[in-house]
């Protein structure tokens, strides 16, 4: 079965999170995707682990095994004048260049849009940043924590009248991987209209702003600044997190007839009463009813409320640790793990957050080892062995690792 | 200048928030999207404002607002035997079918994949649901919270030693909806290819997997569980926020190098120490590190920790209020913010987090209200007015709200 990106080549110079989840759903979608390092590598490679642990988990960390499968590795000093031409002569081929350096980087290197789009008009260029390319903050670095920062985003998560917090997975990188990712496709379906590529620009401020978006929308219309309500929110009541025996679950029974089912599975008698029957009655004795609730599903196990709201089909889940959302039988249900080798060892990786009837991306590559296909490449572009010796003499490559220690 | 989607018809059945996103950014791309709504309307047209509130703000709630421009409604009774025959009749048109019910709903209605693709074998049928179509939890319901306890992202958000919180915008939901999107590009790409539209699928299961991938691959490769830490984590020190005089701001300086460039623009007396000096270094004397910059943050103002760091290049930013996110310059400067029109005022909502250099989405429909494109969109299909009111006697388009009160 073809799968749908199988003509695409995508030569992505980007590092760390955003930018190499979105080339990862690329080649899950079966692009030929070309990840140029640097010679020292992507710092993903070692990110949140010591030289040791690294090792012992195949020369990957957990960060780059989960962003990098379905990708081939060319190392390129693209400040050195014959690797900086490869750079150029693997962006005439290609069909998508990614990058996500700061504004002007890739112009001073040549590798700018206006001067790659001259000689390959179909090129899709897409850009990613950190506060977009024009504004009073283009030229700020940013990262994750800094746009769950500045969008606001810290500042309604947490508890009530405590210090905010973060949200605890880099969730602005990657939203705005997908982002990327929908702009491609997007650009090249305009290519099979008009025959040209374009420019396609994101950035952590634009993804930040949508998953903040409703909470503009309300304070643009009526001046409200929400803050942080720890597992609740402002809609209604239940709509949060409750202790168990074991562990806690969520439970939502926003409506007046959710809220009776939930009453009549858990214990009538307490919570079936007119001070709590109608969607205001609820927010107006919150408090109360949150002491009420808590008084009893601490009494019982999570599985427990989960079977006996389950049965009445009111929505609840558990609160579940890392380890056992991953292990989540139902993850594996719905083909959401895929199997890849990292030296000697097999780990699962997190699929792509989408599946289609028509094709599916079961065979997948585990992440390349640093410019693990570098002679490969170099072949594809029609260069011979012995000319690949001497541009690596000559630095195209960089100083590769082995040479370095 | 042509849109990417101009020749795109999206059928769109989706309520409440992810099948919404997912639409508007069609929309913003150019397709002409029916947003099929029950009689009573998209619950998100109701959603966190009272019934006075409402009709203040236009008669749009904020969350409605904010995910619903570019889009035409029409009220049909899917029940209702010549309402569901019109929902047939664009399903046999339309390019993409959306939808978000439970599994097997649709089938019910005689709007199921294989019924719709057997009259339209170009049709992209988009479906997003809470676990998926199979495995164990297939048929329970779900929504942005339940995924966020379920996903184990809860477990790794709030204070350390303090009860977790859940993050504090619908991440799941939104970042579902630019899956759906992806995928839906992506179908339509292939149909280029092949002539035939496929099935996409995507979940909150998926979505918020995808979001926690990094925590999953690390737990599958070591064991590792990991915890809230606050506004830190685990990668490296300092990484966090930290108070100012009339605030918080993030800093990040992860190397050693950048750690001094901080401790140069803050105090290097007190900073630039051989006790801090070096990644594990900081690791190690974490409390103390965290204490010593506290100490210092705290007598200075935002503004001045920003301007200071700034030039130093460290990575800095504002913990911004929900309205001062929204205010924010630079959001306005990379075109982050569309007018709409609701009632007799105009409010911005957030763009789409991807711009082209080719086309843009500047002249923005406002959000439809309930049923606002009936006609049209029943004439566009060929049904005259005489027919289209004898449909509306036998109950196609349910009881008109202004009817029901």
């Amino acid at each position: 079965m073809q799968n749908i990106l199988d003509d695409i080549t995508v030569l992505d110079f980007s590092r760390v999170f955003a930018g190499p989840a979105a080339t990862q759903v690329l080649g899950d979608m079966g692009a030929n995707v070309i990840k140029i390092e640097p010679p020292a590598g992507d710092e993903a490679r070692y990110y949140g682990v010591t030289k040791e642990k690294l090792a012992e988990l195949g020369g990957v960390s957990p960060s780059f095994l989960a962003l990098n499968r379905n990708k081939r590795s060319l190392t390129l000093d693209l400040r050195n004048e014959k690797g900086n031409r490869i750079a150029r002569e693997l962006a005439d081929r290609a069909d998508v260049v990614v990058h996500n350096f700061r504004p002007g980087v890739m112009e001073r290197l040549g590798l700018g849009f206006d001067t790659l789009s001259q000689s390959n008009e179909r090129l899709v260029y897409a850009e990613f940043s950190a506060y977009g390319r024009k504004g009073p903050l283009a030229h700020i670095g940013a990262n994750d924590l800094a746009l769950q920062a500045h969008s606001g985003l810290i500042s309604i998560t947490g508890e009530p009248d405590r210090p905010p917090v973060r949200c605890g997975t880099a969730i602005v990188d990657l939203h705005g991987s997908l982002a990327l990712v929908a702009g491609i496709l997007g650009a090249l379906l305009h290519r099979h209209t008009t025959g040209r590529g374009q420019r396609v620009e994101s950035s952590l401020l634009l993804s930040s702003a949508h998953l903040m978006s409703y909470f503009y929308t309300e304070y643009w219309m009526d001046g409200t600044v929400r803050k942080p309500m720890g597992t609740a929110n402002h809609l209604s009541v239940p709509n949060q997190a409750f202790p168990a025996r074991d562990g806690e679950v969520v439970i939502i029974a926003s409506t007046d007839e959710m809220w009776k089912k939930f009453a009549h599975a858990i214990d009538a008698d307490t919570l079936d009463l007119p001070k709590f029957a109608r969607v205001f009655d609820r927010r107006q004795n919150r408090v109360e009813l949150i002491a009420a609730v808590s008084a009893l599903t601490t009494q019982m196990t999570c599985a427990e409320i989960i079977d006996r709201l389950g049965e009445a089909k009111v929505v609840v889940a558990k609160v579940n640790s890392v380890g056992e959302a991953a292990d989540s039988e139902q993850l594996e249900a719905v083909d959401g793990k895929i199997m890849l080798q990292a030296g000697a060892h097999e780990f699962p990786s997190v699929a792509s957050p989408f599946q289609f009837s028509e094709v599916d991306i079961n065979a997948a590559k585990s992440p390349p080892s640093l410019g693990a296909n570098t002679h490969d490449i170099l072949h594809e572009l029609g260069y011979d062995s012995a000319t690949i010796n001497s541009l690596s003499n000559a630095g195209a490559f960089g100083r590769l690792p082995e040479a370095a220690e």
